[in-house]
């Protein structure tokens, strides 16, 4: 009873099939979208739509509502829009330059380094594990992990650059359809969020399983070998996305806190006003850090976690029978998990309509709710078909026998126990979307309280807002343990991959809210520099102030997510370099262990002050500008934008080195020089210190932002009284606004990145540290 | 060869003496003080003077400066020092009351709980770790742990309690000194500073030793025993520490920041202003937080590192072999410590004098110095002469041979190993203290530029400062890593324990300069409340930057020898609970970190929840006087202090119980639940998390406190373009140095407490969670 009831074909139809059908999906999405003409003439601004707007007829809104037909308002959008996807094209550019160089060069030390192993001997190898047969050398694992690397880095730019064009396609349409009412703007910006979504898990799904299929062909039966090179994919995803992350973030917000700083704070001129010379920047910003970024990450965390259930897998029955569809269980439950998020799109923007304001916020939850529901069922449904009845994993040396359960409790839905381990980290990071959208979104008490201490001035308002992220942290750590203690009791490190798999099952669902939020920004921003009517600016606003939740929840996602992954390759990692036991009573690993849990704050103290110095200059820059301009406050006069942006770019390419050469290096470092039991003392003590900070920042800085918003919308009695904006409360919870930038957008989400990186990294160059590394206890 | 250089009744000689020597010197100087008169007709207004003041003669003073011969400033300055003891002394009962009750019913349950680990049998047992011996009954262990723990909970108290005297009975005769000069005042300062740091350097000391002995004559020949219920004495020193810490920090923080928010920011009147209501509150404050808080503290980390060494001395060949003196080494230690330290004051007090307030920081540093090379040629003497050439050490299971290095290297100050993990301890915090100096004194690039991003704003002034914070963790965690490899390699656990005992060997000195910062700042207070001349009040206040920048460094260390005794208390826990190894790989212990890892921010969140609210409270009271009560603002009536007392004193009470409960009662659910491992887990998880926490929050809030100073004493071309006083970048600096209070005085220091009480609580249960533990996993 060993045989899966899906035949190996099957699989190798499977997931393609669902592959193609959700970039299928997408294009339609994406012409639809298109529909919105941008320009009066038919001549579509946007540089990509494939010629899927040029059809030459003004095919336009017949609604007779305000401004519907004023050509000169839609030309305006299209031209901000240009503005807006130039700016965030060319800075994307001048990135990926960079980071390019960087890229090669750490392609050729992973080469170096894993080819040294056997001193670079084209000889086969006796097995890691089995050491009855005979491997590939490891000169082929330098190869095509190097291959792999530069596949993964490929496949992150790609994600990101992808996200970036789609949302700076939609933003000036989400602003054109909200002249029509809140809905249809809705479900333009969802639209292209879902465009986003559905590309990504795609892409990232296809090109994995052509490497492997390609892989295949040099490796044959070798399938340790195999899926020890493929890890690289995870490292190439992402070290890009450490970059996108940074960069990006610093970027956006030096633009953010500089444009606020002096436009609201000291030129009482409103957000997004044309005025403002760092506006574009800003909006540019929204894109390259909010949309790429966060893109490159969540592309990351899929491919490190499928390369962490992988190279278990292969180690375990799956590989040593070479059960190949079992073996692709991971990509089947992906492939699944695309054909679920595909139906939940459809309840947002075909079964259901939005007519007014409050039913945004619920519209967003409700996708979040079914895609979980459905996806419990589509996981029971898969791990029936695609697991055999008994196998084991490997855990640590020995293996440990998974058996099914048909015979005790004759529901389908739990006929396999690793069903369970996806289930649980499914429902662990709907659990951590709930949790962070009470204490981010301004419906309740927690936002409520923070908005309500900026009576007293901006330092009760940090007070609160420091211990409400805090606090917000306790839930979701529960939440997380819950779910490793679960996963791993039934299928040891493998469980643990397969439950970061199953939070990341609905990333098509996750990143279409995510993108969405970013969009609607520049949506409002958009409307707001057209100098169009307040109402559009209320609609975006009320998209906005969900979004700002929504994209709290991703973080959460991306932040859960990322624990169980790092936690996962870390077990890996530990299994690849032939440590038995991590032991804290090892003085080794102790302080590894102390200095691990010390890097998030080194590095959140890099990205902080970055943030902050660039954001300097940006408030020196706007105030020369406002100062020497004449007629520019008036509106008379037009800023240079063109500063403002190449002042964002210079700061973050320059300042995202730093940051970025410490995660890069530390693994590095630490193996070669400490030795393998520190490493792995290091990357627990950044994956248990970073998770905290991670989604105390990332929630610190929602919960301003939304008190701010709570303040500014005035829709209860209790935000009357703390308003209008420009009262002193307003000012305080302003203040917090733009201290939580930097907390959310920038040192935050970069952390899961950290976390991940480093286990990925330490897991590619395991080999080499077992055979090279502790260098300094050697002597 | 294995004889100690001292016999067995030199250490009876010489313990009691030093700690008889240092007491003598403590009245010495606390008669010095008190020569002080704080009445032009001998009428001492301070309660506690034991008649040394009580001659009946003003014999006052004699130069011509001014103020000297106004009867009326002295008399004002007795009432409000009488105001401010008054205030102190009922806080410190009623607190003492609640916490009373929770002592009782802790010991109750020590008792039940050790008691019941043998079901309360009278006869003896084999021994833990030599099973061919017989120890005594797991009911006496019960019986004198309770007794240790109650001993321990009262000397905790009674060196606080001495501190707030000695404290409010300097503080106006430091105001008064200060018309003498600023050396006067600084002598007096420090003088009473070093009056609370030798009582209680030599009650600690004095206490244990007697404890020892007295059990000694119950327990005889089963030092296992004894030891082991020696322990006690930490935890309750500890406990008291955190319920002093946490509830004198809330009180000091809810009356300093309400004083500030509505004073400073919407009054514009100075600080200390006795028109402000909650000003008697505010300076109550720093007396029984800073002071009685942090006597608490520190004897807690004396004590439990005294008791982490002894009780793996114990089972060790010292214990086995009953080798008295090196038993006693640790205590030895710290009686040199004291004589060291008795001779460092002598530098600051006698064989210096300071003419000028540049002075006043190198002298403070100097005695940093002075202490610690001292120190290091003590240890290595002591070591010499009460240590055996060749001793085993246990290290988890196994004893470690420790040997001598005479034949190898010929010089006295290498001649024991041991001696260099005391030395490594003692220098290691020497660097905590410089590092922490540099990052929190306004003499330096760091605060400089965060007074210089106050330009733009409170929200980069706080971004920057929260990057300051986390940056400086960077070198006192790499120095604690050393640290702790160091010693590990040299004696194992025991090591690590000396090495904090290391650190916390020149406590007196450290105490001194510590207190000498709340006095000073009192004394500013007493200065503006008496309304003397602002020549006076200028040398408060130089007095009082000093301290800032001294309490951070006291914090570095009372922090960085938190990490290490709550290190050496968890091997201890781990040897007694009979676990081999604590692997970060099974998943007990994974859940354990990361939860462990999250308690620090739980109890973040606690604490500045606690002060925001309390704050809030005292900012309407002092509202609603300013309001009501008619020429309060022109001083013509006088404000109602008591109720600002009463409110800090109520939130104090009430919100101190939260985050207590959550501390004492972890241990004892997660060992109950989910057994040692689990707890293990936990331990080193909140320790490796609250030790980065805590350092990153106090030199934040260190910073901002003095950015804000740098700014008000425009020293320097730079600061004065940033002022004066009521200036934009000073009103940022103002909410920066609001929000750093709860950070530096409440969150962060109580944290290492958070992890030391954690360690020594499981320590003491470790034989119940053994036998009865781990209920969840066992169904």
């Amino acid at each position: 009873m060993d045989e899966t009831l899906l035949p190996a074909i099957g699989v190798e139809i499977l997931i393609p099939a669902c592959a193609l059908v959700a970039i299928a999906f997408a294009l339609v999405q994406w012409l639809l979208v298109s529909r919105v003409k941008l320009s009066p003439h038919g001549l579509d601004s946007a540089a990509n739509d494939g010629g899927a707007g040029k059809n030459g007829h003004a095919e336009y809104l017949i609604e007779e509502e305000e401004g519907l037909t004023d050509h000169n308002v839609v030309l305006k959008c299209a031209d901000i829009q240009s503005a807006i996807a130039e700016g965030a094209t060319s800075f994307l550019f001048t990135e990926y330059n960079y980071v390019g160089i960087f890229m090669v060069a750490f392609a050729v030390l992973t080469f170096l380094f894993l080819g040294s192993v056997e001193g670079f001997s084209t000889s086969s190898q006796t097995c890691t594990y089995d050491p009855t047969k005979l491997c590939k050398p490891a000169l082929a694992t330098a190869i095509f992990s190097t291959i792999s690397f530069l596949l993964g880095a490929f496949t992150s730019v790609a994600s990101g650059f992808l996200g970036m064009k789609i949302a700076t396609y939609a933003n000036a349409r989400t602003t054109l359809e909200a002249r029509k009412g809140v809905g249809k703007a809705f479900i333009t910006a969802f639209r292209s969020g879902a465009v986003m979504g559905f590309l990504l898990a795609a892409n990232g799904l296809l090109v994995l399983y052509i490497a492997i299929n390609l892989f295949k062909l040099y490796y044959g039966d070798d399938w340790e070998g195999l899926f020890e090179s493929i890890t690289g994919y995870g490292l190439g995803g992402s070290s890009m996305a450490l970059f996108g992350r940074v960069g990006g973030g610093i970027y956006t917000k030096a633009a953010d806190v500089g444009a606020d700083l002096v436009g609201k704070v000291e030129r009482n001129i409103p957000e997004d006003d044309p005025r403002n010379p760092a506006v574009i920047a800003d909006n540019v910003g929204d894109n390259v850090g909010d949309i790429a970024g966060m893109g490159s990450d969540l592309f990351g965390s899929y491919a490190e976690s499928s390369c962490a259930a992988l190279v278990v897998a292969s180690i375990s029955s799956f590989g040593i029978n070479h059960d190949f569809t079992a073996m692709l269980y991971p990509l089947i439950v992906s492939s699944v998990g695309i054909l679920v998020c595909l139906i939940t799109t459809l309840f947002a923007t075909d079964f259901f309509e939005i007519n007014d304001v409050k039913e945004i916020e619920p519209a967003l939850k409700r996708q979040l709710i079914i895609s979980t529901i459905l996806m419990t069922v589509g996981v029971a449904l898969v791990s029936w078909i695609a697991l055999p009845l008994s196998f084991t994993i490997f855990n640590f040396g020995t293996q440990k026998v998974v058996k099914n359960w048909t015979s005790m409790l004759p529901l389908f839905c739990v006929c396999r126990q690793l069903s369970l381990c996806v289930a649980v980290g499914l429902w662990a990071g709907l659990i951590i979307g709930f949790v962070t959208e009470y204490y981010t979104s301004n419906a309740y008490s927690p936002v409520q309280d923070v908005a309500d201490s900026c009576r007293t001035g901006a330092a009760t308002n940090v007070i609160f807002g420091l211990a409400l992220g805090y606090k917000s942290v306790i839930i979701p750590i529960f939440a997380i343990a819950v779910c490793i203690y679960v996963s791993f009791s039934f299928a040891a490190m493998y469980g643990i991959a397969m439950a970061a798999l199953g939070m990341l099952s609905t990333i098509a669902t996750g990143l279409a809210i995510d993108a969405y939020g970013p969009i609607s920004d520049n949506a409002g921003g958009i409307a707001e520099m057209a100098g169009m009517n307040h109402r559009i600016r209320e609609r975006t606003d009320a998209l906005d102030a969900a979004g700002n939740t929504t994209a709290a929840i991703g973080k959460g996602f991306a932040i859960g997510s990322a624990a169980l992954v790092s936690l996962a390759l870390f077990g890996a990692f530990v299994s690849r370099a032939g440590i038995s036991t991590v032991d804290v009573l090892s003085p080794k690993v102790i302080i590894g262990l102390l200095v691990g849990a010390m890097l998030p704050y080194w590095f959140s103290a890099m990205t902080m002050k970055s943030v902050g110095s660039a954001a300097l200059k940006m408030v020196e820059e706007v105030r020369r500008q406002f100062n020497s301009i004449p007629g520019l406050l008036e509106g008379t006069a037009k800023p240079d934008y063109a500063t403002c942006v190449k002042i964002s770019t210079d700061a973050s390419i320059k300042e995202m080195i730093p940051p970025g050469a410490l995660v890069m290096l530390t693994p590095l470092i630490v193996g070669i020089l400490f030795g393998v039991e520190t490493l792995a003392g290091v990357l627990a003590g950044s994956l248990v210190s970073g998770v905290q900070i991670a989604i105390s920042a990332s929630n610190t800085g929602g919960a301003w932002d939304n008190a701010k918003k709570y303040i500014e919308a005035g829709a209860s009695e209790h935000a009357r009284n703390l308003g209008p904006k420009g009262s002193d409360p307003h000012k305080a919870a302003v203040i917090g606004d733009t201290i939580g930038d930097p907390l959310k957008d920038t040192s935050g989400p970069s952390l899961n990145i950290l976390i991940k990186l480093m286990a990925v990294e330490s897991l590619v160059f395991a080999p080499f540290f077992a055979t090279h590394g502790g260098l300094l206890f050697k002597i």
